[in-house]
């Protein structure tokens, strides 16, 4: 049996790619990171539970990715480019095939922004994984919620509600194969919005991730900015297998209210508009245009008759952050 | 029942104090930190897991306090100053009564060293609690566990041994009620050693905090260091409860290897260490000689017959980092 030591060694130490400031990885007390002039650091962690934020036999490699992914999410939200992570894992006992499948996965994703696993700590116990990620993001660009502006246009990038119905895989519905794969690769392997943040830092966007569902997470913009949103049904985008569920059975609550989906939303003054929307276009990012900024305090959906609907967002996530 | 945001903004985010470097604490997708010109942040992380780091049973208040607690003592290993949390939190159920215990052990912690609580996540699973703490410290200044050099003291802070007789209260022994209570307190809210962390930034100094035992701990630095260690027994600082402990038992074993006091274990330089031993002094911050870096590989341990002793520190703590 390999021990904490090797462990550490094995699969955290040496796996892991490593960047000039980042002047301590592990293997110390503390890890030790040099800011870069004119930079902030940003700070998030999230945690993954099995069986609450991830069914129990998913495979290794997908926890491992998503787990690094929901939290990448986050500084995408905040306009953050990634720089390092440290993982506290929480493992039943020590399966080396489990663990080798987990930081593959977690690192395929960690490679493709360059970051680096600074720290952490294994411990023994039900299956948890708690991810922390740092970023670097330059004095006063940060996508706070409160940035609002009455006017300013209400974005989403990518298209929602897809990760609510592959949860409904099985349960519900038969997918095709392909649409199994799409849906799946949403709801596991869900990519971080990290050059849409970036991009946004030049136009003083408020912006958030929508891992709790659209209106839920919208409505925090709104408190943070104290400002209404009007939404349209018909411009949120959706996948040709959302589009087809709608359909088939008139339920609009996936791209309402499923979240998990890590797309980001965001809000952009009129006069900003046509630019980031050349520029969105030029980096092959997708953005749809879904609503607008007013002096109301919350979102007001507009449904494809002109009508408000009620959005029963009030359903609390304690489950499934 | 309360919502998850009312949950952040009751327990988290209106509870903690707030410092002038942290530009966005609990509220956003990420916390924004400003590093003070010419610092560099240490960052570390460590999980208590519920049955395997502190018994279920344990006050809520006791277990807040240990979590930041055992997290602060690696900045102070470090050299670094603290300046911020976050706290990843599973709990079974939301308990108010036991949250707001557990916040109060924590922030009482947390407040004795201005540190500011700026962000986390609270999910729902077997109770577990990851915590990050990000320090500050001057360039160049850390504490690596690299520095040791041949000639150089070995010196440990307090009392080594005490969190594992405390383990053994009920089961083998009785003690008495005072006795219990400094035993108890030394197991379920260690003290982590900041001020000396922080004096040893002007010595050059290896260090490591001793949550593994000294033998192992310190064959950390031996490690890191590629040096040995020659250790004497009779010098290992212990308090009146383990005096009496071995003089009855004859077993050595706790302060050699219980781990869990979160003291302090470094090196100086023999030219410094009339002046470290001032300073420790004027701060009222007890040390003790324990030996001497050598060119070997490991810890060497001289008994009180000056003999060396055969260290059984291979056994691996996965379970009790």
């Amino acid at each position: 049996m390999l021990g904490e030591f090797d462990l550490i060694n094995k699969f955290f130490k040496f796996a892991t790619s490593s960047r000039s400031d980042v002047l301590l990885g592990i293997g110390d007390d503390c890890a030790l990171l040099n800011i870069p002039d004119g930079q902030q650091l940003a700070i998030t962690t999230d945690t993954l539970v099995s069986g609450t934020h991830f069914p129990e036999n998913l495979d290794a490699a997908s926890i491992g990715y998503k787990a690094l992914s929901v939290n990448l999410s986050d500084l995408a939200a905040m306009g953050a480019e990634p720089a390092c992570v440290t993982l506290c894992l929480t493992v039943p006992k020590i399966d080396t095939d489990w663990l080798s499948k987990f930081m593959q996965g977690f690192l395929e994703l960690a490679k493709q922004y360059g970051v680096q696993l600074i720290g952490g700590d294994t411990t023994e116990g039900p299956l948890s994984i708690s991810v922390q990620a740092y970023g670097f993001i330059p004095e006063g660009k940060a996508l706070k919620r409160s940035r609002a502006r009455v006017g300013d246009t209400v974005f989403v990038s990518g298209t929602l509600g897809d990760a609510g119905l592959a949860l409904k895989e099985n349960k519900e519905i038969k997918f095709s194969k392909s649409s199994l794969h799409f849906l799946m690769s949403r709801l596991n392997r869900p990519s971080p919005r990290i050059e849409l943040g970036i991009a946004l830092r030049f136009f003083n966007a408020s912006a958030i991730d929508i891992s709790d569902g659209l209106c839920k997470d919208l409505n925090h913009i709104c408190e943070e900015s104290k400002k209404g949103m009007t939404i349209h049904l018909q411009l949120i985008p959706l996948s040709s297998e959302l589009k087809k569920y709608i359909r088939e059975t008139g339920d609009w609550t996936l791209p309402l209210s499923a979240g998990d989906d890590y797309e980001l939303a965001f809000t952009i003054s009129p006069d900003l508009k046509d630019k980031f929307l050349r520029q969105t276009k030029e980096l092959s990012i997708p953005v749809t245009e879904i609503g607008i900024v007013n002096e109301g305090k919350r979102v007001n959906v507009i449904d494809t008759d002109g009508l408000s609907l009620e959005i029963m967002d009030g359903y609390e996530h304690f489950k499934k952050k």
